[in-house]
């Protein structure tokens, strides 16, 4: 017997006949003797509609009442799936977040998790019950509720799994696993039965939609064994997200290509090269709750340098602005310029590690077919590229193929 | 300056402009110096829309979870409702009925209101906000959330004002008062500027929709001031329900008339007139939940009676069941019929306590039109008749004339 967190997103609930799919799957897993939690989403769509009716009273909502409207999403979500599984004859009780106590801090729309009251839920456990609980929300130390921003709801799975000490989490999702790449894009791509930890973490940092990376981090940390699988088929382990090396075997070099149309490049132009000029260009960025995701500097002969960043394509302007007003001046920047026509292709593996020569196949294949790097970041596994979002697809491809990712 | 509880109903936050509407009335009592509390239920069609949600997935929905599901409704609400007034720049700030505490018992779908913990409230009312709060709703005392059923937004409006002594409860709806009758049915039909609470009860209990008679019942028991306005109209001050007969006024003999097609009729024929026949017909009734509202024995000249009484149309099938299966032998009863195609037709004032011939005349203008009356039952205050309920619009407008209740 095994205590297994099943979280499934709005597109398995998008309708009652979903719900009753998942209802069953929850049904097979419990005659096998299994306790089961179940993390939901809200409807698909539902979510989009409820922060429009919000804007259409407040264009910028306040973030509190905001977060006391979208949560409903989820709390339909869960009567309806305690619902079938009763339908069902299964024994079954559904908690929000606030119910359940998921302490969060009180920044509404984009709270974290600070515990998990596990003790109703391990009561109801134990007496025969599957427990369905609200994914995305919880309530902060005043009893206001507060969400946890798109994605939440993998992230609640992870952390109740990681609270309850759960042997599983499994994400169900419209794919049926973690893929080498998108099948979209190639439709070579294959499905991976496993994955590390840390390979995961990037292909989800670095655009792979499978997993949000919160979710990820958190499974990282409280070492919650993950499984992606489809809420659309009923066969198949889907991929297992594994803590080690597994030592025996022959690790391929890498194991996936991630890629998004995200972020945008900004350029500060004829900046002098002097010590502190990173900081005071990126200080006001900060502050204005504008991420940064990679940063590079060349210096140049005349003693100046170029500066870039990238940011999310949503915030350029904002930055642009900043940078403009308040930065420009100080520094005596020639130019600042933004680019939103730009792609981030990435390869990822455990096994370059241990491989030299991996980043020069990448820069080769690349060059092969006259795609220019705009800028590169790098980690111990993954290699990042910036460079223009038209082959983007291209570069994909051409990178399954040369790093033989199709085979077996 | 006053402490006003201000309730809006389904229609009058039907859509975005209605609860800028809303927002804007609000303001305008904020900028005369009151402190408002504001109660709204769901949009309209709201609550059945998840009703119908639920019922998709389970006939009879579990009720724990539907009202999870329902309660939702009013949450959407808040927090629209809070935004519109922050868009006009008055600080809001929304409670469900969990995070009030508004504390009932566990019986779901139809709990009652055990206390209200106003603390909160009346912090924030004093920092100068406006409070916002979901009608229909509360938590038992396991966290469970609940709902009053049907129509308890108003009593969670009389609820909040009693708790929070307020100066008067305002419900708005989309009729500008009480009438003497249905404007729709008579219309010469007069708004009533003010009306006694138990005429009040009486009308409510009777058939008038304006008022749920639990919110009237409440605001009875604490002495809660009511007012009835329209939420469509600026002008006017509604009718207001008073505690004291106004002794210096001429009270007309009566100030209303409601009426209903809801019930239906159940007659024991031939039954053997001895002590404790009563009970043996109605304990079985009561024991299944069903309301009996007017009951009426009659003993014939052969030593047995006929027994009569009325329940909800929806629950005649089920009563005529109970007292065929359950009763008809064991008390030899000859015969047992229903009849739904009934109405009830009720004058109500608390001037005819010292008027004689009410009664007479009521009857009397029922005999002229050929009207036959079924079934009678009266008060101090009131007087009810069944009759065929095709005779039940005109049973109205002559009893409306004969009263002369269209005179100011």
């Amino acid at each position: 017997m095994a205590l297994i967190v099943q979280k499934y997103g709005g597109t398995s609930v998008a309708n009652p006949d979903r719900i009753r799919n998942l209802a069953r799957r929850v049904a097979r897993y419990k005659a096998m003797g299994h306790q089961i939690v179940v993390v939901v989403s809200a409807m698909s769509g539902e979510t989009n509609r409820l922060i429009s009716l919000a804007k259409e009273i407040m264009p910028e909502p306040d973030p509190r009442e905001l977060d006391v409207m979208v949560s409903t999403g989820e709390q339909v979500t869960i009567g309806m799936t305690a619902l079938a599984l009763m339908e069902l004859g299964i024994k079954a009780r559904s908690y929000t977040g606030a119910q359940v106590r998921i302490l969060t801090d009180d920044a509404f729309t984009k709270a974290r998790i600070l515990s998990i009251d596990e003790h109703n839920i391990k009561k109801d456990l134990d007496s025969g019950h599957v427990v369905v609980v609200a994914g995305f929300q919880g309530v902060d130390a005043n009893g206001n509720i507060t969400t946890l921003g798109r994605g939440g709801s993998d992230t609640t799975g992870v952390a109740l799994a990681a609270a309850l000490k759960a042997d599983e989490c499994q994400i169900y999702t419209d794919v049926d696993g973690v893929y080498t790449t998108d099948p979209r894009v190639v439709p070579e791509a294959r499905r991976l039965d496993k994955i590390t930890f840390e390979e995961m973490l990037e292909l989800a940092s670095q655009g792979s939609k499978v997993l949000q990376i919160r979710s990820v981090e958190f499974a990282g940390k409280y070492k919650v064994k993950l499984r992606v699988l489809s809420s659309f088929e009923d066969e198949g382990d889907g991929t297992l997200i594994t803590f080690e090396e597994e030592e025996n075997m022959e690790q391929p070099v890498i194991s996936g290509i991630a890629f998004n149309r995200d972020e945008a490049k900004i350029t500060v132009l004829g900046v002098p090269d002097t010590p502190g000029i990173a900081y005071q260009i990126l200080g006001p960025i900060a502050d204005a709750n504008v991420d940064v995701d990679m940063i590079i500097q060349n210096t140049g002969a005349d003693g100046t340098t170029d500066f870039t960043f990238t940011v999310h394509k949503n915030e350029m302007n904002k930055a642009l602005s900043i940078l403009r007003d308040k930065v420009q001046g100080n520094i005596k920047a020639r130019e600042i310029v933004g680019d939103d026509k730009v792609a981030k292709v990435a390869i990822v593996g455990v096994g370059m590690k241990s491989h030299v020569g991996v980043a020069s196949k990448m820069f080769r294949t690349l060059a092969e077919e006259g795609i220019n790097i705009q800028m590169i970041s790098t980690s111990e596994i993954k290699i990042a590229v910036v460079i223009d979002e038209k082959y983007m697809e291209l570069a994909v491809r051409v990178l399954h193929k040369a790093f033989e990712l199709e085979a077996a």
